[in-house]
């Protein structure tokens, strides 16, 4: 599978330099490419606690991505799955540390707890004040006391960097920390493993199967369970992280373990908010990608109790545009169908002239049918006259249903009636043509008039023009001639539809996607049934 | 491919469930499921123009993630990749629209276009204002009269969507959305074709080539251009948009067509930042998954010049989370790194004594080489004695250099030296512990408080505690007995490094992958080294 990337080797320093470009100037990074990949907030001034996290690289947004006012101060950036050296943790350590100290989050990986643990010592060593806790939320394994760090680490960065923007000092921000590390807990679920940049892909889980409890690295998960439903797998997941949960006043997090599709978040959404914990959550974060395993198509669910406190922690606003609002959990909100989808029943009247004159009409295009069959057989599916004949047949039924007195209604009533028995594109234009010539006798147009609204509303709605091949190329003259009286409109119909042979690009409808010998010397049929009908109205 | 989706029927209802259960309350559905799928906002009271997008699913976040403040006021959702009937349409206008009218705002595609403009005929003859507008920015193929619309719709629904929540009227924000289309171009590029739920998945992009100029359906690419890496496909995909590009001024939006990784999109990102257009662009929306294809590896760009008015637009708040801000295409931001990385080398001074008892305790490590890898081999890899012998060795090249006589910078100095000598955890750990040892020093510990220091940081950490199979197994008691004398230590040392060969279920380092077999009755190697280190001080 090939990705976008330049080369692995600059995977993370090209990524970061993008992060910077998409940042509006607020982040920037130290100059110490390719070893030392660090991103600091551009307006710091040291005055606070510093927060600082990292670790490997592909978990984007996690952690560049939340540097910023009320979450991160700095991110050390490793390599791909590797954790940054003490002496990239330790740049970002004094980059960023004032009187006010600094607190280091890292996840529970081993390389990452020492990295950060030896450059915490080295930064003490001048005299800066460092606490760093360790983030081990992982449920996965619960009778391992070296639990995994994964997507709950969000939750400490955002309620720590909410403390430390407000000023607290670092004991306060150190506890807050790990009072929210003590009480989240997280797993994850995959149907595929993930990509690393330069490695072929492990296909190791077959279809129909997903892995539960998996870190964010590629380690498969504890276990392989069978995959059926978005469903199923939210109560998989929940399973696990309900034994962990007392009480209610919880936030979930969801998160995309990046390869999932946002339809894909939103179901399994739906299925927390409906699943066995739903009554015990109050507010949601996400769905959204923000710890991610490169593109492995799964998820993570991590849950915290909150108190009022941490509960406004969570809530206060952010720099970041990676870090989504954290929501209440709604009930599902229905509102009733608006009145008006069925449409009103005209009341019928009658019009002897008008009756005839439409009986005509569509006598006319029912005999047509063969005839327009053929011709539309050259160059499509041959149709058109049976699209033409049955929609007249079902108007020939209602005729005296309709509103024949009153030519504004009338409009309205051929065009409601066309738009429900006629199929396809066709039936779709000719109810919007006659909708939008009643709409303009309604306004007071005459006759012409009318038809000219349809027309010009046909022509935006369809995207066709004059010369495009259609039965607008008959139309347009037909009604330009109409005041002349019919038999000139006739001509001119018959003209405009003759011309159609001659037009073998067409840029509109499905001749479109036809070649010019499948159209040379064939009228389009469209504009064939508007001259015919023309000309049998003139000649009868 | 499995998909977290329920079954593909009921896909989209799935999704918008979940869209309103993580909205907090600010969006609604109309009660039509399954076949009039619309997304409402809750706060809507019609006094403003109202604006109403859509089409097939499939592209989440748009169109439903989309709505709320300043953006649209409902979503018509059809099944994935297929228009929303006329019905779902006309109840969304109808549901929405006050005496201010509503703004349709369409992609081309002739469903889209025919479904909207019979319900917006129908709605008008519910006397109410509608309009729409035809988004077609797709420059793929430039030929063509229909262009497609895909991303740079979302230029449309934020300018409309301000000015509608200003209280412009339907006619200024139809005209300023028509001025927006006018200006717009985009094009997508892709590595894989997406995943239709119920359908196998089509692979026709082979490995080494990318789809360029596809439309967001899983249509394929006007042509296959040959990949190899970001910064190429970036250039290939600018090259199509710069000839329809004149000054400066542009808003570029990157967009994340829904199965490419973040650090993938920062990766593109960078590229576009450094492209032929990047003096041109001022603002950049994204990089984020706006106007998806399902999960297609892909993403596309949209461009805008923006006049004063626009910009102001699209800068302005909106209520939906999934709208990224807008932010300045920023220039390189490097800080210098900070002073501190290289260690402050120490005054060497004298101290006999310590110099000859630091030279003994590196002759009994190298002496006892073969013996700890030996035992190590056992349980591991086989390398602690060398491990161990090899930091001894170094350690005493640099005996003379070393403070000698402050014993504070004696302990940071040995830390700093095994934090460069000697490889793997143990000798990070072995850094650590001195230089929290000289920490503690320099706050006034005497030597078994700042070693006991040294000792608490390590099992921090490290994560290991006593009882673990680790050498804090003989440091702990060794330290505590210590007081009383170096033959006491090593006695204390020596019980509690032979109690380790009880331990068969580990729980920090290495060992704990172990089973039981592969560890009962052998003393942990890193233990025993602690005991054979006191044994042979005490003995000599």
């Amino acid at each position: 599978m090939d990705q976008f990337i330049n080369q692995k080797e600059t995977i993370v320093t090209d990524a970061i330099d993008g992060v910077l470009a998409a940042s509006g100037g607020q982040l920037a990074r130290l100059d110490g490419y390719p070893h030392i990949k660090v991103v600091v907030r551009q307006d710091w001034d040291k005055s606070k606690v510093a927060l600082v996290s990292g670790g490997g690289s592909g978990h984007e947004p996690a952690h560049a991505g939340f540097v910023g006012q009320g979450l991160l101060t700095a991110a050390v950036c490793g390599d791909v799955f590797a954790s940054p050296s003490v002496d990239a943790v330790l740049a970002g350590i004094l980059a960023v540390s004032g009187k006010a100290g600094c607190l280091l989050i890292v996840k529970n990986y081993t390389g990452d707890r020492l990295n950060f643990g030896l450059a915490a010592e080295r930064a003490r060593a001048f005299g800066i004040k460092v606490s760093m806790v360790v983030v081990d939320d992982d449920v996965a394994l619960p009778e391992l006391p070296q639990a995994r760090g994964v997507a709950g680490t969000l939750f400490v960065h955002k309620i720590a960097g909410a403390l430390a923007e407000q000023g607290a000092d670092l004991e306060t921000v150190t506890a807050a920390a790990q009072k929210v590390i003590e009480g989240t807990g997280s797993i994850g679920m995959s149907l595929d493993t993930c990509t690393i940049p330069g490695s072929p892909k492990e296909d190791r889980i077959a279809s129909g199967k997903a892995e539960l409890g998996l870190g964010i690295h590629g380690e498969a998960g504890v276990e392989q369970v069978d995959f059926t439903d978005a469903k199923t797998a939210m109560q998989q997941v929940v399973a696990k992280l309900k034994p962990t949960m007392n009480g209610g006043g919880y936030v979930a997090l969801l998160n995309n373990l990046g390869g999932a599709t946002p339809i894909e978040m939103s179901v399994l959404a739906r299925e927390l908010a409906r699943s066995d914990i739903a009554s015990s959550l109050h507010w949601m974060i996400g769905p959204a990608a923000l710890m991610t395993s490169l593109d492995m198509r799964g998820f993570s669910l991590s849950v915290i109790q909150v108190d009022g406190e941490q509960e406004a922690l969570l809530q206060s606003p952010v720099g970041p545009a990676a870090w989504p609002q954290m929501q209440k959990l709604a009930e599902d909100a229905v509102q009733p169908l608006p009145d008006g989808l069925s449409p009103i029943k005209p009341t019928p009247s009658t019009h002897p002239e008008r009756r005839a004159f439409l009986e005509k009409c569509c006598d006319v295009l029912i005999s047509a049918e063969a005839t327009l069959n053929a011709l539309d057989a050259k160059s499509g599916d041959g149709d058109t006259g049976s699209t033409l004949a049955g929609a007249a047949r079902a108007m020939k039924l209602v005729l005296d249903d309709l509103p024949l007195a009153d030519l504004t209604q009338l409009y309205r009533a051929i065009g409601a009636e066309l738009g429900q028995t006629m199929g396809g594109s066709s039936g779709v234009l000719l109810a919007i043509f006659f909708a939008a010539a009643g709409d303009a006798s309604a306004s007071g147009a005459d006759e012409v008039g009318a038809l000219k609204a349809g027309l010009e509303r046909i022509q935006q709605v369809g995207g066709a023009a004059p010369g495009d091949r259609t039965m607008i190329d008959a139309l347009t003259p037909a009604l330009d001639a109409l005041p002349d009286g019919l038999p000139a409109a006739a001509v001119a119909a018959r003209t405009g539809a003759d011309h159609t042979a001659t037009i073998v690009k067409a840029k509109a409808g499905r001749a479109s996607y036809l070649t010019e010998d499948k159209l040379k010397g064939h009228n389009d049929p469209g504009a064939e049934a508007v001259a015919m009908l023309l000309e049998s109205l003139t000649n009868n």
